[in-house]
């Protein structure tokens, strides 16, 4: 780093993950924070660049730091930068309503461009961290997608160290998130408590670990998902599924199977104890009733049933 | 548990356990330690229950400690104790090598009959903590099978804290063994600093959540092993791999495929560098030479190549 500049690696890394980025332009997300900030800056050199600034309006002086990003992008070569302005909401808890409202803009204004998002190496890490307390296997530790348009992550190889770097090489001044000093979030305690002391303790290392670690997991889950998505086609009858099919499956691709039918059929907030239920139906089968899966319905609880060896699913009034 | 009582309530896990286990007898595997111990002694009321007690000799004293889990597990109804005294190696590290030779000592001690293992849930959840360091994926935090004839685990699914209650119900004082308060270990620092903390931040149940993850990519991990192991013999030819017939195959069961291929020909100490740059040459196909990987040749190095669209091994002279 020392050698070639913070700015000239962070560079080297957005370059190398354009190479899977369509289109002649692209966007940043940009909350005027240092991994952001740090993007627009580098990506400003490479394409014509439009910063999307989201002014979530949740803090007071919200609109000064939208201001101060918008300035700043400007200046940084950016060929057009936009505040947009949200209404959160509250569904889902705080933090997921703000993601909502966040990305639904982003997917507004882009206007068929691509959008860079800031998340680091760091963030990846925090992510597998928090999906180990939620304890669902793959699926919640399997982190964030480098590519998923028309969303790209080009900083998830990097260090949020670089991203500080390059702000102060440049002479940015990013705006600092009181959030992100604020121990009452999960997120923060992880960043300042937990990921320090599992450095100590495994011998350092431990946020690029945990970064392969989602990387592996994500291809893992998404072969996983594809597989189990022929294997659902395969299965289906037209009164539900045929447990003949189903049950001589690995177990870890039929039990993606019952929950992709399931979701497919109104289940929602599944957990592991309905869908092992679900599949005792199959595995375990002695003529048991019906398994009661989360629904969205009113007054109604959603049913799986077996019938005839086929799954089926039926609603009953509470 | 004030209702049933601690035996009770183990000795419901391990009835549970054992519908998955064969054999009219078992062996128990028994430190000495509060987890084995309280095994040994619910197993005992369960099916003829011989004692297998390891001696590493690796601590002065040790011979005392096995002489006492002998005496202990006699009066806990064991039909039979044998001590059994290993000469621990230093291959791989002395953690390893002990229990290399533990292991070993017990499968030509076991006679036949399946072993018991004391392993709980927390030493499941610190399993993979261990396993996020190393940032191999799922394999390296799938955790311990509960069934892996010879060898189950009937406390898989139970806290530590049940089988120090049992012991305490039953009046047993089991060994302590000082290297669990010893935090030059790194498993003794996971459970006494990084559980703790993890608990405290994620709100509870971090340990359950641990093993679930552990149960759910120990079946993952399974199951994309066995459609590899179809996929490998499926490109295999005469002269090596076939690349056409690895190119459409879902990333995640590449790369595994390409895994067991190279252990297949004798690499080892894989590293997941490696297998992407091994990958590569199938996926990223440009004239590149070969790719070094380990191996446990003397003054030679093994390589993977690629010609006529098929990936060949060869060994260089260092």
């Amino acid at each position: 780093m020392d050698r070639t500049g913070a700015v000239a690696a962070l560079r080297q890394a957005v370059a190398a993950a354009g190479q899977s980025i369509d289109g002649s332009a692209w966007c940043v997300a940009l909350s005027g924070g240092p991994d952001s900030l740090a993007l627009a800056a580098v990506a400003a050199g490479l394409r014509p660049t439009t910063a999307l600034i989201v002014d979530h309006r949740l803090q007071a002086g919200s609109d000064t730091v939208a201001e101060t990003a918008h300035r700043q992008a400007l200046a940084l070569g950016c060929v057009a930068a936009h505040v947009l302005s949200v209404d959160v909401g509250r569904s889902g808890g705080p933090e997921a309503a703000a993601r909502q409202a966040r990305y639904a803009a982003l997917d507004t204004a882009r206007d068929g461009a691509p959008v860079l998002l800031g998340h680091t190496l760091d963030d990846q890490a925090e992510t597998v961290l928090l999906g180990l307390g939620r304890g669902s296997g793959a699926r919640s530790i399997a982190g964030m997608r480098a590519h998923d348009p028309p969303w790209h992550r080009p900083l998830l190889g990097v260090r949020r160290t670089l991203t500080h770097a390059v702000c102060d090489e440049l002479g940015l001044t990013p705006w600092q998130d009181p959030h992100n000093a604020d121990r009452r979030f999960t997120r923060v305690r992880l960043r300042h408590e937990v990921l320090p002391l599992l450095e100590d303790v495994l011998g350092g290392g431990v946020a690029e670990a945990l970064a392969r670690t989602a990387t592996a997991l994500r291809e893992d889950t998404e072969t996983l998902d594809a597989l189990a998505g022929e294997a659902l086609a395969g299965a289906r009858t037209e009164a539900g599924l045929d447990t003949a099919r189903l049950a001589p499956l690995p177990d870890a691709l039929r039990r993606r199977v019952i929950r992709a039918w399931l979701l497919d059929g109104g289940a929602c907030d599944l957990t592991d104890i309905q869908i092992r239920g679900v599949d005792r139906l199959v595995t375990a089968w002695r003529g048991q009733g019906g398994v009661a899966v989360g629904s969205g319905l009113r007054k109604q609880r959603l049913f799986a049933a077996r019938r005839n060896g086929v799954l089926t699913m039926h609603t009953e009034p509470v």
